[in-house]
């Protein structure tokens, strides 16, 4: 009897079988209709949305340059010059604060990431992932600051109390690996947002470049060997200025967060502005924050003239520490450079807000 | 009479700058509207693709392991079982190999990606971006592996014919550098096909970030020195070994891109699969490479091991050369077992296709 019922059953089992998958393999070419389709649609829907966002873009610069052309030639009130101005940038931040951002034409992602990643595009399309990139750019800027202040100040600790004036050569080294590591991470980061919109100044991410180099070539540098304390010079004072390099860093972006959103509250900026704290400040706390950017940038030009100084007297002579020097005094004169633009341009800025203001007043 | 025209000019043209300006920022706030609303609309559409491809994919996965299973208890006709199988099979080809595979659950990013990136979305939903990422990536392998095969030998014959056994730090340093980027590179890449669904085998992803490592430890490896002849013994094991890889990589891509593009032609893999070439074989060719795959391999644990004898025999005791020893063994080791797994399941899939060949005809 078993034998008898057992065939029914595998029959009816199989060809139960035999309909599920016929069924799922419709289900697949359905699916795979539908995919098409939806792309294709939202593809030429993106394609439209992107036209008007160019064109609208265009016609912003056009309104400004000519707002600017006839104040010039005095055909325009400057009173009625600062309201229209100030519909513009209204005009501008709606577009670049919200949803319509996604739609502008693409910053072309930059040969450092198509190095690195190959032609993969990077820019997110919604608004809140594109936050969500800024903030974790905030929250690693904030987790390696500590560790800019911590790890240099233990080699120096330790070089002092324990290997008495001679650093061994590996943690120095895991140090350096770990520096070209953050540097790369942080160049990568900031050619990210820079896709995703983000403002930084070219030099922060160029300055990062300079430093990812410094880093591979202070790996190979050898301090070791009979002068040890004297070759370990520039790296003591290399240290010291990293130790000052992370507090700055912390000061910078306790500040610069605050500072974001106040402006992102005040409506004056986009999200996805990243200003790498030594070019930025308003508030009270730039009194604090800019002299610490000097004296810091003051005292990497230091030690690159140090540097620079051990290898021409002979102590250390290798390429490795005119090459650091070098670049140490490159990367102070870009960073005082940057910065006093910068500050220039706020204090033109505030000078501007101020007419604005009395000008209201007077009304 | 100049001055009783100049006012209504600059009137019209200040109204008229004033209207265009006021349209513009309508203009913005419209365009905003449609981007929102596009970008909600588009994204629920997408979510509910999401749903389907979710629930058919655990479908078919539900379906296969039935059919297995009703095939081990002798519930079902092998052949039946064959011809279900390859429904099924076509039923996930038509599903990751078009505009739908776009749709399938996110694989996570990994460690590594987030690590230098932060939590920016690598994947690209357009396939045929997708398949831009695999060329360039096949045409990136293409020419590293030519520089792979060049760098080496250059530095090979220098040593021989100028700097008679004993190769100055810097050329050397610098194929190291480079080594290091290339397998930053190459590492960051395969990462980003996996989360855009490639299939690539984990261990050679591990094997590139084996080889950075080994590229940053060699980096402040000392080569200098008194016994320079002897100490270099390793790097010049080294760079014979990278040579040989050179014309293994570049026998392998070719015969990657040929095997890829007839398995796309027979409908058998998705696009997206990146087999190193290591791995894989099915053509006449094979009979090259896995010789050539095995010899390299033995080299590479030979390389590894002749380090380790080095630095226990005393002539250059620094950890560097011990650490790259023991690695150099390792992925010699991995790299054996992986290909030799990948040759078993390959006969295995063979075996099957006979089978079902053989069946056909007796049929």
């Amino acid at each position: 009897m078993d034998n008898g019922v057992e065939p029914a059953v595998t029959d009816e089992s199989a060809s139960r079988l035999e309909d599920e998958v016929r069924r799922a393999l419709e289900q697949a070419k359905e699916l795979q209709d539908a995919a098409s389709s939806f792309i294709a649609k939202s593809s030429s829907e993106e394609q439209s949305l992107r036209q008007r966002a160019a064109s609208l873009d265009s016609n912003l610069r056009r309104l400004r340059s000519s707002i600017e052309s006839q104040l010039r030639n005095k055909l325009l009130d400057p009173q009625l010059s600062d309201k229209l101005e100030e519909e513009l940038q209204k005009a501008r931040c709606i577009m670049f604060d919200g949803d319509a951002s996604s739609f502008f034409p693409l910053k072309p992602q930059g040969r450092f990431l198509k190095m690195f990643l190959g032609p993969i595009n990077v820019r997110a399309t919604r608004k809140d992932v594109q936050l969500k990139v800024k903030e974790e750019y905030n929250s690693y800027r904030d987790r390696t600051a500590l560790l800019f202040l911590l790890f240099p100040a233990v080699l120096l600790v330790l070089r002092s109390w324990i290997w008495k004036g001679c650093m061994p050569a590996f943690p120095v080294q895991l140090y350096q690996a770990w520096l070209l590591f953050l540097y790369t991470g942080l160049a990568l980061r900031e050619n990210i947002l820079r896709v995703n919109g983000s403002d930084i100044r070219p030099w922060w991410i160029y300055h990062h470049y300079s430093a990812m180099i410094m880093a591979l070539v202070s790996l190979t540098w050898e301090i070791k060997g009979p002068h040890c304390a004297r070759k370990q010079r520039g790296v003591q004072l290399f240290l010291e200025w990293a130790m000052m390099q992370g507090v700055a860093m912390l000061l910078q972006n306790r500040y610069q967060r605050q500072r974001l959103y106040t402006r992102i509250a005040l409506g004056k900026a986009k999200r996805m502005d990243v200003v790498w704290g030594e070019t930025a400040g308003v508030a009270g706390q730039l009194w604090l924050l800019c002299p610490i950017l000097f004296i810091l940038q003051g005292f990497e030009a230091y030690v690159g003239l140090s540097l620079l100084k051990t290898a021409f007297v002979g102590v250390a002579s290798e390429w490795q520490v005119v090459f650091c020097g070098m670049i140490l005094v490159f990367m102070a004169v870009g960073n005082f450079v940057n910065t006093v633009k910068t500050l220039m341009t706020k204090s033109r800025f505030k000078a501007k807000m101020k007419r604005t203001k009395s000008k209201a007043e007077m009304d």
